[in-house]
């Protein structure tokens, strides 16, 4: 059943899966070309922002990753890649445009329902279905850091991976009330792409332990 | 055979996997309190350190992660994460104390003795007993240090590691010889934390090639 | 069919592997003693560096990574480390020796060829072969800078995984033109050394999106 691939809602997953690897390959690519790699290197950080989160999800429940698999991935990829420098050749500092910046939240919401899906297709536990639409969505901005040499932004920058564990609670929620994967799909993906856009135009922050310290001593 | 969870020595496993687990999401999130991160990214390490080693250890033989599984994993972790947040406020330099040095150690002979059991009852080489063993034991702290950006502190810390091969080693050995996996990992544990917290208080220290190439040039 | 190692083309598998082993080995060893680790950090670095490719690939593929069954390999790797605490103490700036570097070239083609071997075997897509012959060359550089705490200079210098990736174009191209896996095998090894050697001696650079932007702008 692990591999039975057939099993999942093939449309919500393949729409997803597809938004997120363009929205991620741009973001991740648009990263390497401002710290001036190579193209070749903009290519392989494109490739792994894309590719990581999926890579780990599959790795995680037992699966061979898709990307190996199938010839549409990289295709879709290598269009982010395009974009990215495309983006760079026609814009100034592409990479603080707000189309990175939405293409990065479009891209986490994406992937968090690709991540969302698989896991409760396989029928991991209510805690397994958030941690591997978590891992889906903020593993492919994580390994770019680490590729970069750069602390994981997802674990400073506020509300971008709580955005994603939103959308995995929401995908929970409505996947265990009515069943229907196509809607729980949307509401995650709604939910987790919402917020992240709330939360980086009012620059919203969660409290520190040394805040809530200063708070009750 | 590979997923047969229920031809594990189940007690053994069930113990030092529960203790591994608050000890390490203990220790990992009082890092990253240290650090200043949000409570959401104390959250993330805490939990990461407590799960990478038995995530890498059951991907490398081919499961799926119990702590996507299984709801109590997230339970003992949690206790852990509040354990840290509470020493934070109530004690002076919490990161600091005996106490977080105990509870490193104990996670590391914790998770010594389940990556050895599992690896065992799976049937890998003894080098894979002992191999898995230590990446159990030192895979969640190596991968906080990496989220948290810094080098694995387990390769310049002179007998971190170490304690787990030695542990490893024990296990082997006892399994070997009375075929009594209690015994193995009672052993093994024993023999991880008490090197662990004799090294620490000596400040025991291996040789390097340099000093190697000074003695014999 | 996954973990069928006996469908293996068993003879340029393991030639390839055990160069690459003692190659690897004696690369990751000869930058930790660079680092001044102890003996044991230069073992596990030593060991890590020859066996990360591997295991990346064995995990990818849904099989038991090679390193955890087979004691040949620890072995092989063995040696390498051994040869490097030798070569350190025997040549002045062994790090910088051109036997080093050559070394690793023969490691990269050597792995590259494994990778391509294996997954041929499996089945997946072309570009799944390309993908997995250069995860499984520079897993294990890539996988000791981040050990190390540097950037992987994979991603920096400049045709490094680029030779990896022509040997897999090579590997896949011969293997469907002339189905013969030995021939594949040599041509892919020869291609990946063959590039790098050329690139090392003759300092050859990609072009950067920078330059292009400078170009069409």
């Amino acid at each position: 059943m692990l591999s039975d691939v057939a099993a999942l809602p093939v449309r919500p997953f393949a729409v997803m899966n597809a938004i997120g690897l363009v929205a991620f390959a741009l973001v991740g690519a648009t990263k390497a070309i401002r710290e001036e790699f190579d193209l070749f290197g903009v290519t392989v950080v494109g490739l792994a922002t894309a590719f990581a989160g999926g890579a780990t999800r599959d790795v995680l429940l037992d699966r061979v990753p898709l990307a190996l698999q199938s010839f549409g991935e990289i295709a879709f990829a290598l269009v982010g890649v395009a974009l990215a420098v495309g983006a760079h050749i026609a814009l100034d500092a592409a990479d603080e445009h707000p189309v990175t910046l939405v293409a990065d939240a479009i891209g986490l919401a994406a992937f968090a329902t690709t991540g969302a899906i698989v896991a409760a297709t396989i029928g991991v536990s209510g805690f397994g279905i958030v941690a591997v639409a978590t891992i889906n969505a903020v593993g492919g901005g994580a390994f770019a850091d680490v590729l970069l040499d750069r602390a994981p932004f997802v674990l400073f920058d506020d509300f971008y991976a709580s955005c994603a564990v939103l959308g995995g609670l929401a995908y929970w929620f409505t996947a265990s009330v009515c069943a229907r994967p196509d809607a729980a799909a949307a509401l995650c993906a709604s939910a987790t792409v919402g917020t992240r856009l709330v939360a980086v135009t009012r620059g919203w922050h969660l409290p520190t332990a040394q805040r809530l310290g200063r708070r009750w001593r």
